[in-house]
This record gives structure tokens, sequence and C-alpha cells, in this order.
């Protein structure tokens, strides 16, 4: 028997539809911790080929990092979004071997657009970036998974 | 018999000396394609490894590519620098075997903060994305290399 | 007798159209000084009553100065449009008496999305902030003015 | 007798410091309402004179308001602050006669650079514009007030 779907559900449906096609981020050992309605944490762990020049964590595969944990938060309310542009601002380095973990957050929703906050963390807390998403909603419903 | 370092070689040096180190750009089959006194060129063809669930390329990379020509720009000036943040507005998709170019220019530099504009374009010149780099440099000179 | 309206005569009539009803603008003694397609040159005086605690203009009334020149430059292409937000780094003080002086280019236009840089300069042509606009068309057409 | 200066002090003596120098602030009419360890709420009223084209409040004092709570906000740690640069979104109108009220918190913190969020709402709790800026401490001390 069936039930209607809850916030919770759709988040996570949202989240599963979006997840399952991105390969680039399943390509960079990301992966889901938890979602619900406007929100994500998705994590990933600094590998030998993500180093950069001044050995650490490539800005842009820190902001990867961040970007896909918004992507899966802004696909958590029923519609097909995608993101418009961010800012990121880096604070501390990620390090070899770190699991880096975002957490996306809505921060606003009006019409189409969104603005996301996502904070990338080290292990022991220390904050790597803050990242800022703008979304925009393709207007179209999520497909049913199968 | 020696001369004094060009404007150009002291450029040339920093984009090989950062470049040399540089894994996750290379691991990302990125290639610097010109450098110049504030200005870098970089390219990379989008894989199946980098599409995301709506089958383009993911907003991450493409902001990864924009991100490295960035760093390579910042570091043509003579002092080791790094990327304090920056900002990112998607225009138009990369698609799978595209081969995108990003092109730095730096847009301002003033005692150790610097801005640089990176224009992201698919071959046919479409711009993918718009990026402005926010840059800070260490203060120590960039190494000789060997 | 009547010609059809040529793009310098829309942009013309936008920023006409738009700076008659900008009554903030003007309160702060800001003039539009040439306007073309996608672009427009606005500038303001720093008076006694803008500036700020340490002793120079207020950072938001640069960026206002910044905002008005991008709102005239983003309405010369005939269809209304507004700022759905900018970014803005301050590289020098704007000091009582300068005369600052707003340029902003369009620089890329995509649907109903634009960005537009801005460059405000003291009349030594020191720069004193970097602003890029996102803006977004409502997609009407800009009246006719009488 | 006197008693070493609590945080909530210092707080309130950076932001009297500040605030009897910032003349642009008050002839906006804007006023502290709240202050604490990295936080201040200032509110301001839309003025005839503060509308722009569109008949909205002009979006630059908009930010200005939310710039002036960034500029108490980061000036309550104990050292002079300024303004590195800053990013705003818009999402909706402020409109003649509404009293805007902007809330900055302190984002995060590490050696002399910050990060700051500042919503500003109408009196109905509706969010007109976030705004995230970003602090360069000067590394000099408050001054005492007299």
């Amino acid at each position: 028997m069936s039930h209607p779907e809850t916030d919770q559900e759709l988040a996570e449906r949202g989240a599963r539809v979006m997840w399952s096609d991105d390969v680039a981020s399943r390509a960079l050992g990301m992966q889901v911790v938890e979602v619900g309605p406007g929100r994500a944490v998705v994590s990933m762990t600094v590998r030998p080929d993500m180093v950069n020049g001044w050995d650490v964590a490539h800005g842009g595969l820190v902001a990867s990092l961040a970007d896909s944990a918004f992507a899966v938060a802004c696909n958590t309310r029923g519609t097909v979004t995608v993101a418009a542009g961010f800012d990121v601002t880096f604070l501390e380095s990620g390090r070899l071997g770190d699991e880096l973990v975002a957490t996306a957050e809505e921060r606003s929703l009006r019409g189409r657009s969104g603005l996301y906050d996502v904070t990338v963390r080290r292990a022991d807390g220390t904050v790597v970036a803050e990242f800022r998403g703008r979304s925009r909603s393709l207007g179209r419903q999520i497909p049913q998974d199968s």
C-alpha cells in the first residue's frame, strides 16, 4: 500500500536520481553521507591524484566537493535544479589523505532561484572552505526512479 | 653567457615550477597552452569520468580548469601565490568530448592581492563559464628550477 | 521623418528612461557620462556625507556607484533588466572630494541572464574597486519616453 | 574600580568607535540596534531619496546597509578591520517606507581574514538580500574612546 511521499522521501529520491547519473562525483570518490529537504552532506578523501603544486588539495577539487553537495541539496525540493554559479573562499588547505566533508544547507529559495551555503571541513572540524551556490530550477519535476 | 631574466622568462619559469608539481591538473588531462606575464591559457577535454547527472561536464571540474589557469597566471609575477577564493558563473554546458579552453588575465594587482578574470570557452568560441579569482601572494620568490 | 532606432539610440533611450526615475542615484550626485550598447560610464564625487569611520568613502556607496553604472548598462539592450546580485572587491580608498568614475561593460549575455564588469577609478586612473554584476531581464520592452 | 574588559564590552567599544566616525551610515539614517562579539544588527528606513528607476530601494543602498552591519560586526574583535569585498544577492525589493534590518554574523575568522554573512529583512521577515563580506584586519588595536 502506498502513501503520499514525505518531504524526506522526496529529498532522498532527488538525491538518488541525481547521484546515480553523476559519474564525475563518483569518479572523485565522493559519497553522499546524509540528505534531507534543502540539505546534503557529501564526503571525499584527498587522493594522490588530487594534490597541486604546493602539495595540498587542488582548490578546484575542494570546490568540486562543495559543488556536489550543493547539487544534491538543491535537487531535494522536487524540481530539477542546476547551478547558476558559486563563490568560494579558501581558509585552510585540505591535505593528502584528509577526509573532507561538505555540508550544504539551503539559505533561501524564492521562485526558481536558490542560495545554498556549503562548509567544507577536515575530520577534526577545521574549516577548509566556505562556499555559496546560486541555483536555478528548470521547472520540471524530478523523475521517478525505478 | 647569462642575461637578466625577462618578464616573459619569469612568467614561464613560474608556470613551469608550479605545473611540474600540480599532479591534480595533469591527472585531469589539463595542458598549459600559453603563458605570459599575468596571463595563462590552459585546456582540458571533457572525459567520460567528468560528466554529471544531467549529462554535462561537472560544474566543479569546469571551475577546476578555470582555477588552474588562474593559478598559473598568478604565479607569473615572481612570487609564490595562492588562491584566496573565486566566483564562477555558468553560462553554457561543457559536453562530453568538448575541448574546453580557459584564458586567464590579470585584472588588478595591488600589494599582495590580485584579481584574475578567466573565461572558459568551447572550441567554437561559446562561453561556458566566467570566473574571477582572488589571489594572495605568500611573499617569497618562485624557486629556480633545475 | 522617422527611421528605425539604432542600437545606440536604443541604448540612450534605455538609459534615459531608467535614469529619469532613479531618484537615489541622482540624490547621490551621480551623473551619466556616457552610454552605448552594453556599456555605461557614471561619475560621483565623494561628499562629506559619504565618508565612513576610517575617513574614506563608505564601501557601500562606492558599490552603489558601480551598481548604478551596471544598471544603466544592462538596460541598454531593449528589455527592462534588474540586478540579481553582484560581487565587489575594494582595492583602494575613495577619498573626500574624489571624483570617482565607474565604467560598466557587458561581459556576457545569454538568454535573460547577463554579466557586467564595472571598474571604479579615481581621476588619476587608480582603480578603487572591481565589481561584477549579475543581471536578469524581466522580458518586457523598455517603454517609450515622451 | 576597573575590571578586565569582557568580550561584550570590547564588541560594544569597537562598534562605538567605528560608528562615531561613520558619517555616511548616519547620513543614510542607519541605526545600530544590537552588537555582540562577531555580530551586529543595523536598521535603515527606505526614504524617498533612496528609491530607483523601478520604484524600489536602490540595490546599492540595500547593499550599503548590509555593508555597514558587516563593518560593525568585523570591528567587534579588538582590531581595526576593513572590508576587502563582498557578494550580494537580491531576493526581494525593499520599498519606500520599509524599515530594513540587516543582521551580520561572523562565519569564519582565520588570521587576519574573516567572512561575515549578512541577511537583510523587511519588518515582516521577508528576506530582501543575502550578503557575504570578506574582511581584512589591519592588525592594530581598536583605540580607546573617551
